[in-house]
């Protein structure tokens, strides 16, 4: 833990740094990969799970059987919980289709926009100690309700060749239209380029480790669109002196648990607040059953003591956290000075956790600073703006002359002719 | 010119390919280039201006006396036309900023979206035989209407050292706040990685040759967004027993005049209609400055009958189209079968030259198959929408359990002490 008494602003530039990643070794292994699921299709997948999963699979298709079982194997209670965090992300993304506005520019011209889904996407949901079953409410409730016609979903099996029921309990409840057992950066060669079980898809989303970060990079090369770059999970809390150390720390920890590469950083403008949370987190962390992670976390994060909330959201827009909590009295006050944030939690009791699991919000989100130039997932990552015009005669006749000047500067006099000809046409 | 008379639907797939470009090559000079302009910031520019573009000049930035010498070096006729358009863009992108509104997923949770402008955009734009002050139009209106702080520009001088005065007018006209003499990949580089004089910006806007393409592309590595991959522009018209032939000529010789490689395809259901565009073709390209282009275009275009509108559409959603023209009777019944397009021209009196210049929609699209997964340039590429929640005391009481028990199912117990020290707590 870094503790930094109210540091000059010159000095801000490195602390909102991201520990660099080494790409290099991965791009060669990644590329490895992705030539073998080329080459062998199914079979190469099956290898793979032998060799990164350990598991002895005898096909990667997941079965309708082992589909319509795992709503048995999970309880009444989480099955519960999972249909209502639908039903929030359901409405808040619903709330995001578009109405159709056509628009006159000039009089005889028409221009509007439609959305349209985008074909076929698939979904990556990582294995390993966490089932993410939250992020297959994530990616595909937005899907279903863009109008996506092929969902797939990759995930890697455990060593068992099992999938957590969780898991695929949520994707059949959320129309994911087929599921295979396959996971890491084969999983993603799979999805970009086909295999026998396998269809290619237009788009692919969700978390990974670095080889399935790698992964999605790699696959653009063969004309496949991803969800966001990525990078580790970020908090960044800033928090005044009416803010509960308790809640702070759980907060913090919260994103720490994440993994040891987590970023958390908080700020306070308040000395109680601040020591306070510290204490808080030393006595909360010895509960936690993952809090190696979150020590190793911790260990390189950012406590800030600033003058000022102005300061303090100077700095966030700097850093561009993937979640900022604003625990602070009058945040109705900053919202519009957040220039760069992924998704922003509002006052003491807006958790993390809520817009993770249940709120309505989605949570795949921009990381790394990438919350300066990309927008986290929304029903818009599922589907393509396309732009309709509707020019009458009389329209083509107002505008046409403003084309044909314009055409012909930029030495175009095909599209000058263009309108020309139309505009000299007798019937 | 290929000719296909009712093609069989298994022989699509292959009308459907682009040209594959070859790409390592290019890469390999994209990357040298990246790191001298990362070694020698302005000074390599400069190198680069003199290989690449044969000018010598002193300094790559343009100069305020420059840019305010513009508007008296082209016509007031074009000033006209272009502030015409210029209103028109406006209008239509302005249409697309949304209204926040506020969700109440769960008594007590609110969910809502807003945009924020990425702070630094950067645009470039080809020199070459047409001066593209068209496109400055379709990045500069956005971007000012979605409230970028920067908004910068890059454009190769000719081997005077000159910039064409329409751009320069243009650019400053729709707010661009500085411009740069420079063109090519390095232009890329810098703005991707800044230099002396060229600031670094977030996201880079604009087309380009292949190494300008290719530049973007690396870009990437270097946290930059782009607005969308790139390849030659293309058009498919579709075309019925009322429509005009000489016309759909004049639309396809719009798309070739481009360049060799732009991609025409023209699609009828009437023979007479077929034969005659082929014919108007023939007629209407001896009068182009431009045929050499148009006609190497057009030696590998597509020019397809086949039984139905409906049969049309199909192939035009598999071919996915940058332009798509539906010159149709009743177009309004085949608009919502339409998946795959980046901008559609709807009837006789609708040319992409229209859409290209002034009706107000952009021009800024997808080629190369890419209208499956991306959308065209709008309002959205210039912001991000980020999520705000905002959860009362009673709003976490309501959805708490929810959280404790999905968080608790992932393993994440950080996630739901979150919940469950708010939930717990006495003031």
């Amino acid at each position: 833990m870094f503790i930094h008494r109210y540091p000059q602003k010159e000095t801000w530039a490195e602390l909102v740094q991201r520990p660099v990643l080494k790409k290099e070794e991965v791009s060669e292994i990644v590329s490895e990969i992705f030539k073998k699921v080329e080459q062998n299709g199914d079979e190469a997948l099956l290898e793979f799970s032998k060799k990164f999963d350990s598991a002895q699979i005898e096909s990667i298709v997941i079965s309708r059987d082992e589909i319509d079982q795992a709503e048995f194997l999970i309880s009444n209670e989480l099955k519960k919980a999972i249909q209502e965090a639908k039903e929030n992300i359901t409405t808040f993304h619903n709330s995001q289709q578009p109405e159709i506005e056509k628009i006159e520019t000039t009089n005889g011209v028409i221009c509007w926009r439609e959305n349209r889904a985008v074909e076929k996407i698939g979904i990556y949901i990582p294995g390993g100690t966490a089932p993410l079953f939250s992020t297959v409410l994530m990616l595909a409730i937005p899907a279903q309700l863009a109008g996506c016609k092929e969902i797939i979903l990759c995930t890697p099996p455990d060593k068992d060749g099992n999938v957590n029921p969780a898991i695929l309990y949520t994707a059949k409840l959320c129309g994911v239209t087929r599921m295979f057992k396959t996971g890491g950066a084969q999983a993603i060669a799979a999805m970009a380029i086909g295999t026998e079980s396998i269809p290619n898809v237009y788009k692919i989303f969700g978390p990974g480790n670095q080889f399935v970060v790698a992964g999605k990079e790699f696959a653009q090369n063969y004309g496949v669109a991803i969800d966001m770059p990525a990078g580790p999970s970020e908090v960044l809390v800033i928090a005044d002196q009416q803010a509960i150390p308790a809640f702070c720390a759980a907060d913090l920890l919260s994103q720490a648990e994440h993994g040891s590469d987590s970023q958390v950083v908080f700020i306070s403008t308040d000395l109680n607040v601040f020591n306070e949370t510290i204490e808080e987190i030393d006595f909360q962390i010895k509960k936690l059953p993952r809090n190696k992670l979150a020590e190793e976390s911790l260990n390189n994060s950012h406590f800030i003591l600033l003058n000022s909330i102005e300061d303090a959201v100077e700095f966030s827009n700097s850093y561009a956290p993937e979640h900022l909590i604003l625990a602070i009295d009058d945040f109705q006050k900053y919202i519009s000075s957040i220039q760069n944030a992924g998704s922003v939690f509002l006052g003491n009791y807006s958790c993390e956790s809520a817009g993770d699991y249940a709120s309505g919000t989605n949570h795949t989100l921009p990381t790394n600073g990438f919350a300066r130039n990309y927008s986290g997932v929304s029903l818009d990552s599922f589907v393509k703006k396309i732009t309709f015009q509707e020019l009458s005669e009389k329209g083509l006749k107002n505008l046409g002359k403003t084309i044909e000047i314009m055409a012909e500067a930029e030495g175009l006099f095909a599209h000058k002719n263009a309108v020309s000809i139309r505009l000299k046409y007798k019937k």
